[in-house]
């Protein structure tokens, strides 16, 4: 059963090899987050949740993982030319920190309305950053542009075998610490942490359950699902600024296969999500990483009759980098 | 050496063997709080920090491992009858916290200036908040009144044997995770966790240097140093609310003799220290809290010849029971 389970993942963008290799890789340089619970929250939710702290990974977030894993299995002639990618923020700011690791040269192709804290950590981290206009279009031509001016590796946010298997080390690091895990809970936007997460997950128990948490207003993994091929948004409403993507056609097939459901949930939802977030558990969380709790408390879950069993439920706090002046100004616009 | 300086340890209202003792009693209700690292922190303060997070204990401080020492220290007969204490606030939720576990009553008196979120904690853990006046005096007689009137056992904040083990028990967690620590710096109000913290360091590893954080508009500690005697202060004039305390007889003893030193700091610099928490660490930690990030990037501790070659510090981050509403205003009107 496991044989065959292996076998099968076999056919997707990463594996549980590929997956481990990714983790020895970048042992030396992400941090192993801790996991966090609170009684007063199992008691909202009426389940026993565990927090993966991805908010306490290098800079801020779970892509270090990812981009490291990216840069670190470029070979030395590749790397010199250097990495470009263009992304919203925290995939962005990752690779430029792992790009300054190895030596290399970043390229960070940024939409002028990317909150301000991520551009900043791109440039903390020595990326040299090139502004291109919000639409995924322009985000794409800048970065060809600077592809074929520079000679340097494309790394996209997601799409991407590396991306995958370097974000799966997170299920690998989760199941370790809290082997009870029925039940794993995680944001989806273009679909590579997810993607990462189910692969490794269910290699090593396939019977656990993967869901994914959406924002309504930017629901294409939700309507994907549903009718059984990619659908790609005109606009997208939500105030979680890193959930606006699409999904690319590394990622799909495994939500399409792997993600056992996806809960859509409301801004709102998000924003008294971060509030428990600050509140009870002590962290600051920014609203794409919020979600995953916004899931677990909202009335779709719970009135879903297939997650009644769901009872040791891992979470995943994607990310922390939100201005303070933000999360104040969303906790009090509710 | 080490033998001579554990008997010495004997004559404080602690030593090793009771704080050991507690770190067994407390085991099953308290949490392993973890250890974080930032490359960015680091690199401003030229030194290796390892920060440990108190504010992800139960109650959201470190005052738990204290008060549930003490609530489970009680026999039956006197625990049935409840606990009564007075506190600025994380003392009084942990102290409701513990009897709420061991099934017994506590009667928390509150000044009447409390922050709002600690007030709302000691409710949450089903403590009965009996108000005072924010004087110590109001605060003392409405205790004893209190005491007279249910016998319940008075468990005090700091200036007690069973609260300053059970901090200490953070001292032996800490060093056991981090065993290179050189340094420790540790916020001072009354004494009680500097006290354990720095029993427990020192009889580990008496070389440990174990540093107190204080605010200069409440400095009664570094005045009580420096003139050999306890010194309290009529007035206190300090943003962090934790930090106002006079030490008492039990705790003295131990900051006079055990203490390396007191690095002062203004207001502003742990206003800056929190920011860091929030933006770098991602927690969210309260004025007091943050004082000994203050206190380890403070002019004053850079320009002590003694503290050269202090290399890898420990920094207590000891609670995070701030409300965000205050952080916001904290933050901008520096």
């Amino acid at each position: 059963m496991e044989d065959k389970s292996h076998r099968e993942h076999k056919k997707y963008a990463a594996d549980i090899d590929s997956i481990s290799k990714a983790q020895a890789r970048i042992k030396p340089y992400v941090h192993i987050t801790p996991v966090l619970s609170s009684e007063t929250l199992n008691s909202i939710a009426g389940k026993s949740l565990f927090f993966k702290c991805e908010c306490f990974q290098k800079g801020g977030a779970f892509k270090f993982r990812g981009a490291s894993n990216a840069i670190f299995s470029l070979d030395d002639e590749q790397a010199a030319k250097g990495v470009v990618t263009h992304s919203s923020g925290n995939h962005a700011a990752a690779l430029a920190m792992a790009a300054k690791l190895r030596g290399i040269p970043s390229y960070i192709v940024i939409p002028k309305n990317a909150p301000k804290c991520k551009v900043e950590n791109v440039k903390r981290y020595g990326g040299q950053v090139i502004w291109s206009e919000a639409n995924m279009q322009s985000r794409e031509e800048t970065a060809n542009k600077v592809l074929h001016e520079t000679g340097a590796t494309l790394v996209h946010p997601y799409n991407d075998g590396r991306i995958i298997s370097g974000q799966g080390t997170l299920s690998l690091e989760f199941l370790d610490q809290v082997p009870q895990l029925d039940t794993l809970i995680v944001p989806i936007s273009g679909g590579g942490l997810i993607s990462g997460v189910a692969i490794g997950a269910k290699s090593i128990n396939p019977a656990i359950r993967v869901l994914a948490a959406e924002p309504k207003g930017a629901d294409d993994a939700a309507q994907s699902k549903a009718s059984g091929r990619i659908i790609t948004l005109a606009r997208t409403n939500t105030i979680a600024d890193g959930l606006r993507a699409s999904l690319g056609d590394l990622t799909w097939p495994v939500v399409r296969d792997l993600v056992d459901d996806i809960i859509t949930v409301e801004d709102k939802e998000i924003v008294e999500a971060m509030r428990y977030c600050y509140e009870i558990l002590k962290v600051a969380i920014e609203h794409s990483g919020a979600i995953g709790l916004a899931a677990v408390l909202s009335d779709s879950f719970k009135r879903n009759p297939d997650l009644k069993d769901a009872r040791n439920i891992g979470i995943m706090l994607s990310g922390g980098n939100v201005d303070l002046g933000v999360l104040w100004e969303s906790l009090n616009n509710r």
